[in-house]
């Protein structure tokens, strides 16, 4: 096929997926499943739904459907701010002068600012289908709570955030937006909850981490009628929901003849590289196709590249299930100095079963590579991308750089997954030259370690 | 026709304009000229172009030329962004209960977060084609010097901006983004220039305001060599430009065979609004087709529907050519309750001279309903609007509860020019209480008016 490439490709509404893709299904080695953290025994649907919405339950269980209907409720909402533009990087690849054809699949296109909307709108549609009254959730940077404050605005959803206490208060300016979408912000650890109260009696003054921030907003979904708990990332799930990322992706290459050989995605619990793989993995896991793939995480959380791979807490208060994931341990708690999402402690099951087969590679980046890889990629692409995204971005100018040495003209897509416009105080610090890098030594890493069960 | 219409009509990329629409080629009465400040004649290219640069001085003087080819390298980057989703607000129709059809354009998805990059590109285009070094301009709220700074980096262009220092203090993150593009940013009244020190003098203190960043920009500009200044609205070769926003729009209504009822529009400069309705406006003079277009903006800084038709200065220190049009005189400081922007004292020419000509109305209102206009659309249309935007957005509410009662199917289109990620502070205190309103007395106004020349 020789026709011209557009710098975005959109497909027609008629072109979305109408499925998301289980690719557990296609996996011979099935991600180990969640345990009961009481028996140790694999979690049964009927402790499941104490925590999640019924349905959610049952796709987090469900290791052999390949395909699961998107409920037309949820189609509709898509075509609010879906399909996403597949963009050709012309201006990038100029200014690399490099022979290599680079794509992104951005998805900051809407309010929330990142790719967590696609999952945010699903759990709460399942939450109004149960008839709850709403739901409760933990988040960090605050892209995941901006998606569910949205989404559950949309049903007329109670959401309660629980924002992780040095975010909430770095970025009032996400608060507020959760707040225009009626959601309530409680800044974690706090005294609302009995886990708040002990790691606030434990460890005085902390400013909280994701970990402590899941246990609060579990044990109100838990303690409250007709609430559960929902989470942006890591779960089977999520990724589940967020393949309508790369089920798009797909869609759109094919429909121009393009064969990726490489596909690049930041990594922190897994959900926006999951999602952006799974299609292309599961032809590579079948031995249709073969891609290159890599995860991006931040040298200063690099669950993949350095953590082990075992049954871990979840959160910090343990009263989540055990998950099987490469982890740095749930006493693992990021450096002060590290801006921007990618900060959790474990990685997606299935990503580390993926991992841990040899089907896809990891590397770790320091952030100020980031953000320089970041102001590069704005200057010519316009587009100002969020820290997390930016370590695809780091990873993917490599490659293209690399192709430039070599000659090789290798198609390379990579995830786009949000904007940075409440991130401004880390691109200050960049710009003034006082943001600094951290690479845990091994000392550093074993307190996390030790916190592993 | 019949065809079923998607939430967002995208154009494909053959489908864009490849020429902005000269409007005043068709106005019976055309547009009074801008005036030197010391002689008070007509300007002349050859003075014209000691201010800007050559090409866009022509353009503004070009009353008769109804069409302008756009230039490939501008239309590439248009590319980039463009064009833009043609929205179907099947979501808030619903919440509203309402019969009318309500369609919006949406400017904000692009990192500038509004429809400023549409001018700022090509003025950076052909400021880099006549071989200058650098730009300078004034920003307000910030939307229009976050564009320049966008652009200007695409152009390897160097760009000064002088932005107002209320802003500049309220608004650190739009700083931050402009040094990103790699802008240098001086907040206004500044010790630089001569004007702005006589200002400093004359007000110390002052937080400052559009016509004195204005006046310090052009000082910059013309005693700097290989310097030009460029503006983000008011001026016809803004509204020229812009009409990509129009003309796109006309192009996805008649592929659906949909005929609008109303156009409406924010009005602060005129620049969005003046592009919105180019076409339309067109048809309208042309006797082709009637529209009802409407014009809306703040209570608080009413030029269009309480200031003067009449020479006034576009800038306070009255450097500048002067310009007819609606204004609350270049001594008009908005009160400082005013949030966002449209707050400059003067509107278009062009604007101006449709309005005088009963071709277009105006209306005002005020803030707190602006606000609570725009958390109602976000809530149902996820995009969390500009407070500029939200203007439209509060009259496009009222049209469509009007077609509640009456029954009319009547088919709105309003113009959502962009995003309000820098505004959270405005959001803050709408959510807290403290947003407060301020219509101004007549006696208010008379500072403003005891200004015009």
């Amino acid at each position: 096929m020789s026709k011209e490439i557009p710098y975005k490709i959109y497909l027609e509404e008629s072109e979305m997926p109408k499925q998301w893709y289980n690719v557990r299904a296609d996996i011979k080695t099935k991600p180990a499943p969640l345990l009961n953290p009481a028996t140790r025994e694999p979690m049964k649907l009927e402790e499941l739904e104490q925590v999640f919405c019924t349905e959610l339950a049952k796709q987090e269980l469900d290791d052999v459907t390949p395909y699961f209907d998107i409920p037309e409720e949820i189609l509709n909402f898509y075509k609010m701010y879906r399909p996403s533009p597949l963009v050709r990087a012309y201006c990038l690849e100029k200014k690399l002068d490099t022979p290599a054809k680079i794509y992104y699949k951005f998805e900051g296109n809407n309010t929330s600012g990142s790719h967590k909307l696609n999952s945010a709108i699903a759990q709460a549609y399942y939450a109004k289908k149960q008839g709850l009254k709403g739901v409760t959730t933990e988040t960090g940077a605050g892209q995941w709570g901006t998606a569910l404050s949205m989404a559950c605005s949309y049903f007329d959803l109670d959401c309660k955030v629980y924002m992780v206490k040095c975010s909430y208060e770095q970025k009032p300016f996400r608060r507020e937006v959760m707040r225009t979408y009626g959601a309530s912000v409680t800044p974690s650890p706090s005294e609302e909850t009995e886990v708040g109260k002990k790691i606030l009696s434990e460890h005085p003054g902390t400013t909280g981490s994701l970990g402590c921030a899941i246990s609060e907003a579990v044990e109100v979904a838990t303690k409250t009628e007709g609430y559960r708990y929902v989470l942006g990332s890591v779960l089977s799930q999520v990724l589940l929901h967020q393949t309508v990322i790369g089920l798009e992706t797909k869609i759109a290459l094919d429909k121009y003849g393009i064969v990726p050989d490489m596909i690049i995605g930041c990594a922190g619990g897994g959900s926006n590289l999951g999602g952006l793989i799974s299609p292309f993995m599961g032809e590579k896991i079948r031995g249709e196709k073969d891609y290159q793939i890599i995860a991006v995480e931040p040298a200063s959380c690099p669950s993949l590249t350095r953590g082990k791979y075992a049954y871990d807490f979840c959160d910090t208060g343990k009263v989540c299930p055990l998950a099987k994931m490469y982890t740095l341990g749930s006493g693992f708690i990021p450096s002060a100095n590290h801006a921007g999402g990618l900060r959790y402690h474990g990685m997606s099951s299935i990503l580390s079963q993926l991992y841990d087969d040899g089907l896809m590679e990891a590397r770790s980046v320091i952030q100020t590579d980031v953000f320089e890889a970041a102001e590069k990629f704005a200057r010519v692409e316009g587009i100002l991308p969020a820290p997390e995204s930016s370590h695809a971005i780091k990873v993917a100018i490599d490659e293209a750089l690399k192709c430039k040495e070599t000659g090789e003209e290798k198609t390379i897509v990579f995830g786009l997954t949000g904007t940075g416009y409440f991130d401004m105080y880390a691109y200050e610090s960049f710009h003034d030259g006082t943001m600094t890098d951290y690479v845990p030594t091994d000392e550093d890493l074993k307190p996390g370690f030790e916190s592993l069960p």
